[in-house]
């Protein structure tokens, strides 16, 4: 196992910790009380052993600044619970109707519908009052700055936006740049942020906070490309949830606009971008430089 | 009209406004594009001409201090995104399945389910969004602070949970407590906060705040009891949605242990803890006095 594979299960391990935490059945000061079912929803939608890419980024690219750890631990946490609330939403028969997720029941399926979009809202509700929380760093200002970042990043002109357009595309047939935007929101967008919210709780020059922005933006697409690739080429039990969705349900994607082979270069050239960007760095960014080939050459 | 009912509807007017505008097609800085079909939604849902009595307890509650007007504008907003979204989730088929709204189509109704999910997805991030921008506040202390109580209050320990708990009790048949615990998550914590918010704008001291958060807690518990009261004796055309819900769903209401007589009784009993809390500010409370008093008198 490399170095990039060790840390990434490592900071798999302490964000899961810190996620079993705050979804305790006990309420903190200012809640009336946790009902167990929801909190038991939380759980199943948050605690699955996922591969954490997105808690990864924010820790190392905090790390480049010696920003505090539990401060980035907290950042983490809050946009895991973003991302964990997209995946049960988006997972809803309304929606996608997945059945299942990293081999497991979706919350739906484990518990119903209405529970899935309580344990949905209530995960996005808590990512907020995470980054509120005066041990996710001592200047308000820097927690505001993560807040509007986040919101912007997650909201309707972001991922939330993204998932609408991936629903009902504005034209009949979306061409390549449409698409790309569209997965610039629904995925893109929280990357880059994870990226950045790392140089933001390091206080990064802005010189620092560009360079994690571009790496974060190019990942992000290659992220994406990624995935189209993986809907064709893997198996089910490899991706622990179905494949050939795209184009059994007939969604243009990058993939299906470009054909494979270009859609790997491509995810290769944004690889190398990303690397590039970074490259002001040093020797401390090797992990990225290695995150972004992982993201590229991943089999789930 | 009196001056209550002028006030209310001015304040309405102006939270209108600002809605339409938060809420506008075009994207901000830092948001990739807003889909139209996603706005559209979240205009159905937030620009309906409601009673926006959350917004004027906010802008109330802060005039008592002095506080920005524009400060207030945005904290009402913002909470009013919160209040819309709670209500698109609530009505969706899963939830409450309700097709009507202030005697218009609900949102799955107008446009469709996964539509209105998402709708509220954005409606609820687009809050903190709001608090998190310079114009609610210049002190970003105080942001942090209404976004950390918003977060609670709205989150797994407030309305979301009571949302949870109004589907699902905890016991087999919840005795009063239980069903007076769950309203105060599902809609008192979002009353409460309104009341407090002012307050917060306005740098209110310790025991001024604690006079708005009795205030709060009592009005909060008094419109629920006035809500159960309504669903009893009003027409369905008064109310703009159907009536005799609880009963038909035999769902067990504060009414349905106490009867409507002590039931009306308790709901008066808690207009008079409200007003003698905020008589500490002398006639300036005049107007919260009278939102009591409407609180348990309205007709829908």
């Amino acid at each position: 196992m490399n170095l990039f594979h060790h840390q990434l299960k490592q900071d798999a391990i302490t964000v899961e910790t810190r996620l079993a935490e705050v979804l305790s059945l006990t309420n903190i000061s200012g809640e009336i009380c946790r009902p167990k079912k929801l909190m038991m929803s939380l759980r199943h939608a948050a605690l699955n052993g996922g591969k954490r890419l997105r808690p990864f980024l924010v820790m190392q690219t905090g790390r480049l600044f010696g920003a505090n750890q539990s401060n980035l631990l907290q950042i983490a946490t809050a946009l895991e619970c973003i991302h964990c609330y997209s995946l049960v939403h988006d997972d809803l028969p309304a929606m996608d109707d997945d059945d299942l997720r990293r081999g497991k029941p979706t919350v739906h399926k484990a518990f119903d519908e209405a529970t899935a979009i309580l344990a949905g809202d209530g995960l996005l509700t808590l990512a907020f009052d995470i980054l509120s929380d005066n041990s996710t760093h001592n200047n308000p200002q820097t927690r505001i700055t993560l807040i509007s970042k986040l919101a912007k990043a997650a909201g309707i002109g972001g991922m939330v936006g993204g998932q609408m357009l991936d629903l009902y595309p504005e034209s009949k047939s979306p061409d390549f740049s449409e698409i790309a935007r569209m997965q610039a929101m629904k995925t893109g967008a929280l990357i880059k942020f994870a990226c950045e919210a790392g140089g933001i709780c390091g206080e990064a020059s802005i010189t620092e906070l560009n360079a994690l922005s571009i790496y974060g933006q190019a990942i992000g697409q290659a992220f994406q490309l990624a995935d189209d690739i993986l809907d064709v080429t893997a198996t089910e039990s490899q991706l622990g949830k179905g494949t050939g969705k795209d184009d059994k349900q007939g969604k243009q994607t990058q993939l299906s606009s470009l054909g494979l082979k270009v859609t790997g270069e491509m995810a290769k050239d944004l690889v190398s971008q990303a690397c590039e960007s970074v490259s002001i760095f040093g020797e401390r960014s090797d992990l990225l430089v290695q995150a972004a080939h992982f993201i590229v050459s991943r089999e789930n």
